[in-house]
């Protein structure tokens, strides 16, 4: 007999991946098993290093739906905590470990890689402790706090061989990519004008995302990251010039440190402008690309279920439908087979570090109050 | 028996008066008629200034659904396309004028207002012409190409005791009036950002609104300057500052003289800030306002006729249904009014140099890539 724990593993495998196949993953799916070969093996453990509200509402649950990669460790200052979760999610417990014991991963074979779900300022650490104990990294957005660290990140990953993605999760979803295919292939012709739109009303002041030293700074690195990254996707340029202005109730408990609303222009090398909204009170959820012939956009555009995508031509309105795919298990089966082909994902340390170079010259030119290149 | 002209009047009068009531002008007309008295007579007589496009396809016909307003005068350098029009419309002869004669509508008492549909850099002129003629002036927007040629519009209307009101047509329609009433009663709480985006795909190279020197600029001049307005009514404020920025394909052969696309943020003093897309290449047909507990917006939010508005909050997207108003018959309607009244119109001459003011530093700023304060 085979214990409980194997199991529970083995059965969440099966129907996970059927799940998958059926109804959230179909794309993924079909791609993969157009030969008719037998699906991929879920052999590519992760590591996930913290254990706060998004590992265990969205990339723990994720696992359910994965091709290729599999939990086999968590990395969390509350052993009970991360024992429970274990437990839940049929994870054998060698793969537990503290933040004091995180480098031993170095030793354990069944993790591949790491996701690090810490607050933004343990990023860069992480990261560079994670490649140096030769794991392969996935981390959130934003990749770090400073263009400084995300280049120390990209060295550590090249000076250990091993892959480093950073979790824009949208990229791997199928409104995303249409919205792509869309802009690049002109579909409405040439573009004339692209507006990203993302922020929300942020709850308890007290929380790190508010707090200057652990976050980096406030609207702009946790969902504002969402509109320079899709600018730069859509237009698939990188922005020569920002210019951008700050408006931030100081007054308001949750803003004594870090910024509110910001809105920004950048300049692409082609003339193209993106127009670009970041808020952490009020609720923006749209990308929009103008063109030609028409506009197309994504409304919601960065929730993790329920993308919209529509087409605007003159007064005709056209919703398209898309399967929807679950973004983090697509991610991290992405990475997976990246780091198994020795290839850069998509969404590789340069594409974290671009973003950053970006957020950091939108609160340049904030305090300058004037254009700002970026180089 | 009276004469054919008349009779066509009479009978024109009656269907319009009674159309607009009925489907139109509802809103207008129960407002005007709550006493259950008479409606106002249509006794206040316009002469139309220049014969082009907006004039033949939306104010010539707007005199059918108006209250107050008729047409009695119209001002053309094409004598037979002058008299063909006086004819379709039932407007007596006596109306007629050319450039060259048009101060002589100073003797004509059928006239009360002239509505100036020239290309912008005659707008100043011919505003001052009409009002040393004691007449009052309906001016299209822009009310002129610049700030100086506003100052003097105003102290022109002011000399002569008459109103002068600038085609903002859309303060005199349902739609906005209820985003206006929307955004000042704080519907979803305080205001946090403003979207207001207005462009379309200009054809012939060859007209005047691509000309310089005819029209003082490109798309700003022409719909950016909706946006404009739209975040100042929205807003319930003037803006402190500009910062803009230009995207403009030189080699397209529209574009020689004028610019194309402009991204530009509008400060006001409340610290609310608006972002803000002209162009003269794509489509853009969206006034939003964000609040704190939902967002609401006009799509199609400048077109004539067809306007839409929507409200939404979370993934709940609610469309709010209003009556469609005829919005050149209500403009003309209330400067009718108000001229009886002997006060001023709701879009006076102050709310047209306010405009200006902003558009001249939305090219300040994209000259001297800086921010630019107003005042």
């Amino acid at each position: 007999m085979s214990n409980p724990q194997t199991t529970r593993r083995d059965f969440m495998r099966a129907t996970g991946a059927s799940l998958a196949a059926a109804s959230i993953g179909s794309a993924v799916a079909s791609a993969d098993q157009g030969a008719a070969t037998a699906p991929p093996a879920r052999t590519f453990g992760y590591a996930i290093v913290g254990i706060g509200s998004l590992a265990e509402a969205d990339i723990l649950p994720a696992f359910a739906h994965t091709q290729r990669a599999r939990l086999m460790g968590l990395v969390s200052g509350d052993a009970a905590k991360a024992r429970e979760t274990a437990a839940r999610y049929g994870m054998p417990e060698r793969g537990l470990y503290t933040y004091d014991t995180f480098d031993r991963i170095a030793d354990n074979p069944d993790i591949d890689a790491v996701y690090i779900v810490l607050p933004n300022n343990l990023h860069a650490e992480y990261t560079i402790r994670a490649h140096k104990a030769g794991k392969h990294v996935l981390v959130e957005k934003p990749m770090a706090n400073t263009v400084a660290d995300c280049e120390a990140m990209i060295a550590a990953a090249k000076a250990a061989g091993r892959q480093l993605a950073v979790g824009y999760r949208l990229r791997y979803e199928p409104f995303t990519e249409a919205m792509i295919r869309m802009a690049r292939e002109q579909e409405f012709g040439a573009l004339g004008a692209i507006v990203c739109e993302a922020g929300f009303n942020i709850g308890n002041p007290a929380q790190w995302r508010l707090q200057k030293a652990a976050a980096g700074g406030g609207s702009m690195m946790d969902i504002g990251i969402y509109a320079v990254n899709a600018a730069r996707y859509l237009s698939g340029e990188d922005p020569l010039e920002v210019t951008a202005t700050e408006s931030t109730n100081r007054s308001d408990p949750r803003f004594k440190e870090v910024e509110d609303t910001v809105h920004f222009h950048l300049r692409f090398p082609s003339g193209l402008i993106a127009s670009c909204l970041s808020s952490y009170t009020v609720n923006l959820n749209r990308f929009r690309v103008h063109a030609q012939r028409g506009s197309f956009e994504m409304e919601p555009a960065w929730n993790r279920t329920g993308l919209r995508l529509r087409v605007l031509r003159g007064s005709v309105v056209e919703q398209r439908y898309l399967p929807q795919r679950d973004h983090f298990a697509a991610m991290m089966d992405h990475l997976a087979e990246r780091a198994a082909a020795g290839t850069a994902p998509l969404t590789d340390g340069v594409d974290g570090l671009n973003d950053m170079k970006v957020i950091e010259a939108i609160y340049a030119s904030i305090q300058q109050r004037q254009p700002v290149r970026i180089g």
